[in-house]
């Protein structure tokens, strides 16, 4: 969604195509030609190939000259760029994902790993929250790609934390998302899905091609303790 | 480490200042005020301050021009080296971090964590090791920072995965680390913990720095369940 948003904020030409990540279109040697990780998205640009979404918006946004604050190698404006879209990356986005899992998807809801992620997302989504107190921005005092990046995975904070009303505890990533969910871009990124229909189905086989470690042997270590 | 081991290739003059992560120097209002998110690395060069590891490296080979193959915006090689310095940085970081957390550092071994993250684990690094049977580096065909940044986590996967005879399933990651190790900015970046004794002990008091959400209330939904 946040590479969509980008295409559609810069006017970019492009082709969507779909892949239905719960029937393992994402493990077709098609893909992996691309994404060696099998994971979406990925683009393809003339002769270049990008995959992960925060590698994507960069590569777009040098490509373009877009949504990237005075880009100057070695000033102090891109080491604020850099530091804050890998804290998205590294930080924010493994952790939103591992809470998701514990929370939803685990054959077992087990406390400790519930609890561990429950608190690293809201510790992450707290630093966030924070950042956008000042500037109302994550970087450079306007909107950029590492907005994009934060809006990629916030609208899911009610979801990742089990709880409803958790968006009332960041209500400066709640301005900003309904800051850009107010933006024509936004509406025309969330239009993609509409025209290219998923399967919806969490059957076994989707949970096979999602989460393939639930179905894979004990690795030897777990077994022998 | 992989950032002690750029400022050695490139010869830059730097101070190292030890952040002992076991007191909590971390947490410090003085450290928060360079990273927000309470984690080593950070660096300042002159105004610019930056934080995460990978970033780092991407910021300093951008100040230099040294250990980034050309380096040009929108470029196939730019896209090639985005694509894999990300991955690195949100799936073999991460995963890796997660497996030494469960298999070595949680309450209690919990059997479907460790197999996940064991699975994950070694899902990422073989994809690191097929790309190295290529070209025999990551990106470029040449020594660059995303070499650099696997270096960082590689020679511990025999730690992680709880098997010391892991790396042979991984020889291209095996040969190319030797290489790395070999090169006297390895020795030179690994001298650096030699003049900076931290405290080793795996204390109570360390682990509520490290992993402060094993002593931290459990989460209403993981009550409620």
């Amino acid at each position: 969604m946040k590479v969509a948003l980008f295409l559609e904020e810069a006017g970019l030409e492009y082709e969507a195509i779909p892949i239905d990540t719960k029937l393992g279109d994402q493990h077709t040697p098609t893909f992996r030609a691309i994404n060696p990780n099998g994971k979406v998205p990925a683009l393809t640009d003339g002769d270049a190939v990008i995959f992960d979404s925060n590698a994507i918006l960069l590569y777009l946004a040098e490509r373009t000259g877009k949504f990237l604050p005075r880009p100057d190698a070695g000033s102090a404006a891109r080491a604020e760029l850099l530091s804050w879209l890998m804290f998205v990356a590294t930080g924010v986005g493994p952790y939103s994902g591992q809470c998701v899992h514990f929370r939803l998807f685990a054959p077992e809801r087990l406390a400790y790993p519930i609890k561990r992620y429950d608190f690293e997302a809201r510790r992450h989504w707290q630093i966030v929250d924070d950042r956008l107190a000042g500037t109302g921005h994550m970087v450079g005092g306007t909107y950029s790609i590492v907005d994009m990046a934060v809006w990629g995975w916030a609208p899911r904070i009610p979801f990742m934390l089990g709880d409803e009303a958790a968006m009332a505890e960041f209500p400066h990533i709640a301005r900003l998302m309904a800051e850009i969910d107010a933006r024509p871009a936004a509406a025309r990124a969330r239009a993609i899905e509409t025209r290219h229909p998923f399967k919806g189905d969490f059957d076994e086989a989707a949970m096979r091609n999602l989460y393939p470690q639930i179905f894979a042997p004990d690795p030897a270590t777990a077994r022998a303790r």
